[in-house]
C-alpha cells in the first residue's frame, strides 16, 4: 500500500464577519485556544488559528509527518475579496477545508497529472509558516480544497 | 485550565450525489481508504467513513480519549432528506463539521446551559457506533455543527 496524499484534516475554515467575536465563542463556548492569529493580504483576510488536537497519519509516522488540526476563522478585509464575496452570497459558514500533506509541491505534481484543476500552480505562504495550495472545488465535488504542508518544526 | 469541550475534528460531512463514485475519488485521488460504510434511515442518507489520520486531543489523554479523524461522504436517500434538499439548493459541498467530544450527553448539557440551540435534545445514532448530536447552524456561525462521541473500542 502507498502511503494516503492526505495526511490529516489540518483545519476547517469558516468564514465569519467579526474575527473577534467569532474567537471569544470559539474559545468560551467550545474550549478552543488561539494558535496564532495574523494577517494575509494575498487572500484578503484577516484570520485566527485555533488548537483542536494532534494528528497522526494513516500508517503511522512512516506515512508522514504528524501534525496538529484547528478551526481556522477568516474574516474578509473588503468586501472584493473571496471570503467577502462569499460571505456575500451565502453568509458565514464553512468556506474551505485544509489537509495535510507530506509535501505540497509533489502533492501538486500528482494531482496535476491526475488531471485535478488547480487553484494555485504554485506553493504560497499560508498560516502558521505553512506551504499551501489550494486545488478547485469543480474538481473536488463542491468542496473548496487546501493542501496544506505544516512549516518543519 | 478546563479540559477542550471538542476533542478532535471527527470527521467533515460532504453531500455528494454518487456514494460510489465519490469514494472511488478520494480513494484513487487521495489515497484514503474506507473504515465503514452504512445507510442512516433516521438521517435519510447512504454514507460512508474514509480514514484520514489518528488524533490526540489538546491536552493529551487526560483532556479526553484519542480517536480519528474521516471524510464522511453523504447520498441521500431521496430529494425530501435534509442533506437530498441541501444538493438541490446548494449542490455538491461540505454539509457539516462533526467533532470529538469525550461524553456527548454532558456537552449538551453544558451547551444548552450556554444558551446554544439544539438540533438533538439528546443523542442519537451516528456513524461507526458512535453517539452524536447536532447543533443549529444559527447557534454556530452558520456552521451546522455535529458532537461525536465516538463507540468504546
Amino acid at each position: 500500500m502507498t502511503s494516503p496524499l492526505l495526511t490529516r484534516i489540518d483545519h476547517v475554515g469558516i468564514a465569519v464577519r467579526d474575527l473577534d467575536a467569532s474567537i471569544g465563542f470559539y474559545e468560551s463556548t467550545f474550549g478552543l485556544t488561539v494558535a496564532g492569529r495574523e494577517t494575509n493580504d494575498a487572500q484578503g483576510v484577516r484570520e485566527a488559528m485555533l488548537y483542536v488536537a494532534d494528528c497522526i497519519p494513516r500508517g503511522g509516522s512512516a506515512a508522514g509527518p504528524p501534525g496538529a488540526s484547528y478551526v481556522q476563522l477568516l474574516e474578509p478585509l473588503s468586501d472584493e475579496t473571496p471570503v467577502g464575496k462569499f460571505l456575500a452570497s451565502r453568509g458565514e459558514g464553512v468556506h474551505h477545508i485544509g489537509y495535510g500533506v507530506a509535501d505540497v509541491t509533489s502533492a501538486l505534481e500528482q494531482l496535476r497529472a491526475d488531471g485535478i484543476r488547480l487553484v494555485d500552480e504554485q506553493p504560497r505562504h499560508g498560516s502558521l509558516g505553512a506551504s499551501i495550495a489550494f486545488l478547485h472545488p469543480k474538481s473536488v465535488g463542491g468542496v473548496l480544497t487546501e493542501l496544506v504542508q505544516a512549516a518543519a518544526t
